[in-house]
């Protein structure tokens, strides 16, 4: 039995070091120049597979897709049908996708964007702010990661609220749910969060019409948005429209249509864009790799997989 | 009966109106020109009050502290004996300073800065990360604030220690307590935090014997420091030799001995000194003049007072 990274973009070597450390026993192969003997892999770990590799191995038994989103697999238009793809939901991606949006939240609320221009210049100014509480923050996904953003924020003191395919309940956050209460959680909300999986429903969903529909009742000027979903959610030439209009205030992007974000794309220099290189939820090899070990074991002790991708849901 | 605003740096027309609009029936006076007759004034409310100002009040009944630190009453030479004196300990107050500390911390620990100076020369770096678990935070002072502060950092992962005078117990934190166990306390901190109130033992405690006995430990090449305490705490000669030495990664100071900073303190551009002008927890004038009125009323209902200073304690 062996196991198999398939991820053409990443640095295979830290990887395959981390998870020899973590599971001595396991054959790790690394595609393409450690694949070996195709028959012996019963296991793979995949981030952007190219097409036909994954569908090249005749034995294979499990899929486990590196980080929190699936799309990366999906999107393999040879993906061999019916076997079981397994999410990593690891507790340490949670967490720190939720420093990310508890960080870019009260960068934006804290104004230190700001101040930062005001020490460049050495000016002293003591603004008046408002409280957290004068604060509508709209996560759109409620999945783990959403849920535990929305924990923290909510003990921050800031008003949140919720928005997902089916109902969730969250202690003190207003979940809503379903195309039908989209408009009423976008008028309630002044800054704007996606922690969306990547699906054809969520494809540009952060567009001038989405933008218009925010609150603009909030502290300030225009509402904001924060995506740590998935770059095609957004349309970037809307967000610079709507920055530029006013009808944005300001944007934190993580994710773009294309990874890295080109050098000439205008999202870049924008004086209130905050581009981060898709590190909200960067995974810990070691720690992604002791998860996939684990299930690795379980699989074959005959216990089920846990957080299995439902492929036609897309998540 | 009348109510005395002494906030001569303040901006007093706007904290007046705030007075009006929370308590329409109390007379509202302000130091120098709105005086009136000085045998009228039971209440004042004060920040950095001039000498003999509070000492020719003959029908002082209590003095109103604004903001969370007193020092800025004590340090009158003149203060009269005996007169109560009542801090705002409000919640928006520690609620703005857990924000504070929850982002500067998370800024630091998400590298936001070698992020901000990527983005200037659109560089896509996606550097490596570490886990909230693998930071040490220390908190110096673990009053209403630093006790907040402590259990929002604690939900986000970090491992958080606390040090104050007398020993606390906050569940999932390291209480250490008074001058013998400093050095244990600063041995486990990657990053430490000031939240300590002005006192003589406090003065200068942020200097280069405190700095160096800091952990190395941690995963940046050398400790943080965030002050939100006074200014008189940190020695800044002592700080900037400190960051030019490798001593210090970085600092971020909310307060300074001479506030405003003046222009020409190398301070402002350092370019690892994150300066902000003491909104570290800045008062939401209609917040603090209600807990104010509140307590008018309890006084003269002949309720006991809350959050009296303990004079010879300094806070």
């Amino acid at each position: 039995m062996a196991f198999l990274f398939v991820t053409p973009t990443w640095p295979t070597a830290l990887w395959k070091a981390a998870m020899n450390k973590v599971a001595p026993k396991l054959d790790v192969r690394i595609w393409p120049d450690g694949l070996g003997r195709v028959e012996d892999i019963e296991y793979t770990a995949a981030w952007l597979p190219p097409a036909n590799v994954l569908k090249g191995l005749p034995n294979l038994k499990v899929i486990f897709s590196l980080g929190a989103g699936v799309d990366a697999i999906l999107k393999d238009p040879t993906l061999p049908a019916g076997i079981p793809i397994v999410r990593v939901n690891d507790d340490d991606l949670t967490k720190r996708m939720t420093e990310y949006i508890v960080l870019h939240v009260l960068l934006h609320h804290r104004q230190q964007r700001r101040i930062d221009a005001n020490q460049k210049q050495k000016i002293w100014d003591s603004f008046p702010t408002h409280a957290a509480s004068a604060l509508s923050v709209g996560i759109m996904g409620l999945g783990v990661m959403g849920q535990d953003s929305a924990l923290r924020l909510r003990d921050l003191g800031f008003r949140v609220a919720g928005w997902s395919r089916s109902r969730k309940a969250i202690p003190g956050v207003d979940c809503f749910a379903g195309p039908s209460e989209f408009d009423a959680f976008l008028g309630r909300s002044d800054i704007l969060i996606s922690l969306l999986p990547a699906t054809a429903e969520t494809d540009g969903i952060i567009n001038r019409g989405t933008i218009q529909k925010l609150s603009r009742k909030g502290p300030f000027v225009a509402p904001i948005i924060i995506n740590a979903g998935r770059g095609r959610q957004q349309v970037a030439s809307d967000i610079l429209e709507c920055l530029d209009s006013g009808e944005l205030y300001a944007a934190t992007l993580d994710v773009f249509a294309v990874e890295p974000l080109p050098a000439d794309d205008p999202l870049w220099s924008h004086p209130r864009v905050t581009i981060t290189p898709h590190i909200a939820a960067d995974s810990d090899p070691e720690v992604i790799c002791a998860y996939v070990a684990a299930q690795i074991e379980r699989h074959q002790n005959g216990l089920p997989l846990i957080n299995l991708v439902d492929v036609k849901r897309g998540y």
